[in-house]
């Protein structure tokens, strides 16, 4: 299945898509959040004939695939090609960071630097929806607890990243940073998520071109090492990482992004996202 | 005001202490949260005569005082001595790093030690809770951003913190590892947050002293500046910094904490903690 959500921002109502038409699947969710990502919610929606279901007219605005979640979890240096073009050694465990859940927006919502930025670059990556609290659990059973995957821009502020003393979240954090969507694909239709082509282009231009074979640890790898952290739970997104083409890594001047450009995002299988880049006066 | 979320965890009511006596305010406000946190609504319930309000029987668990946030906030190094204690540098700005919001608990339930942790240590810190959305709010008016105050317990695993690659997050995030409250102490009742005194006790022994007076970004600097990066709203938790005398910072020995100890923590006008330590096996 592809679980979208719709609507105002705040107001956003449950939907599937039918093909390409979406259907509204109000009378059987009220949302889709970690409260009906288990198996046994999802199976009972997937019984539902999408014929059956209203289809929705016009063209609704289309907001993060994921509601009310917890924890927005992301991963740094997950490809071996973007870590080296960042000059940055190859990490032994996964780096986490969190993106703050206010940074989250729908997957064609505009990305507004803040005031002040000049340094605000691009990440394409596959983003984790976790379907099942997960706790000390092994990688041999760790996609169990993945209810799909979507795409995640992870916009990240390189000055505020790296300049204002300590810890990348800074960068990762602003407002509308986090545009997450268009659908959450079950994990049922992404038989393999380490073989997925990625790209992200500014403007019509190809930027990044990337395929989630080379993660430097897999989805599952991820998932047993940060549930001996702390406990995963339903709703959580983890975001995985950005493979290369990011501005910062461009030679010999890195490039930002600025007010008016558009970057396009595309995950096999996993849909597209259009964002529009203005800043704050 | 001082508000109190009490019952079972994740069915927490909403109360207010009367002096020792614990009230329902339930009949008021749904919960403890960013929804009724701004200046109109706590100053509707500073209206209420408290003896009007049922009395709550028994002894019943008292939880994290706020519900149901988005941002836990914390701020690192904020203190000069305890930045000369653990060796860093005193930094140009806020260092901020992020705790899972699912780490927060109680403020006396059990702090529980992640599988195969041997290095967590304890942290007294002044809790920020904020009332109104912050957006580019200057120092000078930073305040009026504040619903109130509260005592964390920044518990930290220091090898998960700096030995697993990268970003403190993950020595923070651990399940339980953090315990807010008793109370929110509305911001009328805490006239200078920059002169509370504060301390933490491990089995009976003073191990941390401090006041507020001595952090080196105020909570005022601390919103301006997260205020420039994203946006701060209602319910988020900032915590900011602890004095000296953490275990890290024992010489020549670090002392960690261990399975039955017992932690006290205390701030000025903001109340009590007591944790007693587990392990997960």
């Amino acid at each position: 299945m592809k679980l979208v959500r719709y609507g105002a921002k705040g107001a956003e109502k449950p939907g599937l898509m039918d093909g390409d038409t979406l259907r509204d699947l109000s009378a059987h969710v009220d949302d889709i959040n970690g409260d009906m990502l288990g198996d046994a919610k999802l199976a009972e929606l997937a019984k539902i004939d999408p014929a059956t279901l209203p289809a929705v007219e016009g063209s609704p605005r289309i907001g993060a695939c994921v509601g009310n979640f917890g924890k927005f979890l992301c991963i740094g240096l997950n490809y071996s090609d973007h870590a080296a073009e960042t000059g940055a050694a190859i990490p032994e465990h996964p780096i986490l960071f969190f993106k703050a859940n206010s940074a989250i927006v729908g997957p064609n919502d505009d990305v507004v630097m803040p005031r002040g930025s000049a340094h605000t670059d691009w990440e394409v990556e596959l983003g984790v929806v976790i379907g099942k609290e997960a706790k000390y659990v092994s990688k041999d059973n760790a996609l169990d607890h993945v209810a799909g995957y979507c795409i995640v821009n992870d916009v990240s502020e390189r000055h505020f990243q790296t300049q204002l003393t300590g810890q990348w979240t800074k960068g990762k954090s602003c407002d509308t940073f986090g545009p997450t969507g268009p659908y959450l694909v079950t994990r049922d239709e992404v038989p393999d998520p380490q073989n997925l082509a990625m790209s992200l282009d500014v403007n019509g231009k190809r930027m990044q071109t990337g395929n989630t074979a080379t993660m430097i640890f897999s989805v599952a790898e991820i998932i047993e090492h940060l549930s001996q952290l702390f406990t995963l739970h339903p709703g959580d997104i983890i975001t995985t990482g950005t493979p290369p083409g990011v501005g910062m890594g461009i030679k010999p001047t890195p490039v930002y992004l600025k007010k008016g450009d558009v970057m396009t995002l595309e995950i096999e299988g996993l849909g597209r996202q259009t964002q529009k880049v203005d800043q704050d006066g």
